[in-house]
């Protein structure tokens, strides 16, 4: 079974419910941009690029100026939705130009998985983060995307179950077991045990944001697998298309961290197990210096050892 | 409010069911041997020392040595509860041998708190993981009472949830609240986050057995935050009664991990969020190497930089 993120039906946009599954296929048809923004801040889709395909469609949808302002505030850090935006106001034709980067990130998502997937050695035991498949792009994926790739390598993922939203719990499971993928789950603060035991071979992830020094702000814990990743000696690899890098911000710390609300981490759906009135903190994303980057992996190849140079001569 | 983890009636030994918290205060009357094993296994009662002191209780309600072998079978991980089985057996008058085990942890926690909050700064942001307050001990807490006994110093606790059992986010928070200690929820792939944003000054954690070189079994999760902490030149520090220490196994690799049922990973209580059959990983504790350490906290007093020959000195 293919799972399809998106649908674009010419004058609606299907969105799979995200926040329903794996219990539920159900599908959010959005008629303007206002109900794709809200689609897209309510996190029915999520995932950087499917978010800036919905942002392409939410303005081949509704093209005034407003929707560009709806849409650009529906959340902060990935950096597609933006560069989505860009494309769809140089547009003149928005519906072609909607269609048109939707099949391109299937496309480049193709690319990527096929760059990616001549990283993974054979049996490889992949430790991997979010949701960054079919789910989180037009399809095929980013980083599960190489993962799909390589699956005639005899590889077995690990995913974490992301805290609080659960993505790789709901979502990557999910899509492993829909393709037969063998798939165990963890939580979060597993990984360093599996590493430690020698049970990981390699840990890819995904990006919602490249800075031009190659530092990536992506999913919240993130960061800390890429610093077990360093301590274990394993390669930690990104994947993520071009419509990623954002060679406007000179490093991580000018990212912008979205903060979540509270019952995200309170609880889930209608349980709560948290004491009522208690303090939380809940950034969606963490930046991962690009030093404890094995290498970028994106349409155009791959980038080792990522760093200014390289990312400048690859955007170039 | 004062909370009790543990009351001894005499003839019984109430548990507060520690599953049921923060939503509900209710307690379980055990009996004998076997009611007391069957709580520890499911986690009515949890935390090193209180499992040593409810197994203390279940000798003294039923002291056959049937009793032994069935406590001993309940846990394998914290060797509180082989420490206390074997205080248990030598002693003559088992019940005033399981009272005066349940007053001298309640003691050790004091000294342990006397000496940690020598080692916490005024102001200090303090993050704890797991449960290891009052509801973990006889009373007080090991590492949670540290930051009680610190509490005049304007201190404040960042509580990491722990997953997969939230033992921080539905003990260690509603502890905090109870008694008005400054305290916010996170998950637990956030710490490093916070960390990168200074916005943490220490590490404080318990332990569940210490190994003779000062490898520490902890729950599942300790060792990231260990490792996270030294990037970042944070202190990590390790409060626990001398009843943790087990001299007999000489580094963590030889400390037995427990792994507990997948559905504590794939849901929470009546809510499953996970793909049905997916497979799962659930070990319990991570082992922290001793080099990561920056002091361990006893009722001794503070070793730094524990080793081998530390270790041994302090044991002798």
């Amino acid at each position: 079974m293919t799972v399809e993120a998106l649908r674009w039906q010419g004058d609606a946009l299907e969105l799979l419910d995200q926040r329903l599954l794996p219990d539920r296929i159900s599908y959010v048809t959005c008629r303007d941009a206002v109900q794709v923004a809200t689609a897209i801040r309510d996190m029915v889709v999520r995932g950087a690029p499917a978010i800036g395909c919905a942002a392409a469609f939410g303005i081949a949808l509704d093209p005034k100026e407003a929707s560009y302002e709806v849409l650009a505030k529906s959340r902060p850090t990935a950096v597609n939705l933006f560069w989505a935006l860009e494309r769809m106001r140089r547009a003149r034709d928005k519906r072609a130009e909607a269609e048109a980067i939707f099949a391109e990130d299937l496309a480049v998502n193709r690319a990527i998985g096929a760059n990616g997937a001549k990283l993974i050695p054979r049996g490889a035991r992949i430790l991997t983060y979010c949701n960054t498949g079919a789910l989180a792009t037009a399809g095929h994926g980013t980083a599960l995307g190489v993962v799909r790739s390589a699956r005639d390598k005899a590889i077995s993922v690990i995913a974490c179950e992301t805290r609080p939203y659960l993505q790789g719990a709901r979502l990557t499971a999910w899509e492993c077991m829909q393709e037969a993928i063998p798939c165990t789950l963890i939580t979060d603060n597993m990984a360093g045990y599996l590493m430690s035991r020698k049970e990981v071979d390699l840990v890819i992830v995904g990006a919602d944001r490249i800075a031009a020094n190659g530092d990536t702000a992506n999913k919240i814990g993130t960061y800390t697998l890429a610093v077990l990743a360093r301590r274990h000696g394993l390669p930690f690899y990104v994947a993520a298309p071009l419509s990623t890098f954002d060679a406007k911000i000179a490093d991580g710390s000018l990212i912008p961290i979205e903060e979540r609300p509270a019952d995200e981490v309170t609880g889930y759906r209608g349980t709560r197990w948290a004491p009522e009135g208690v303090a939380v903190r809940n950034p969606a994303f963490d930046v991962t210096p690009a030093e404890l980057i094995t290498a970028l992996v994106c349409e155009k190849g791959v980038v080792q050892a990522p760093d200014r140079e390289k990312i400048r001569s690859l955007l170039d």
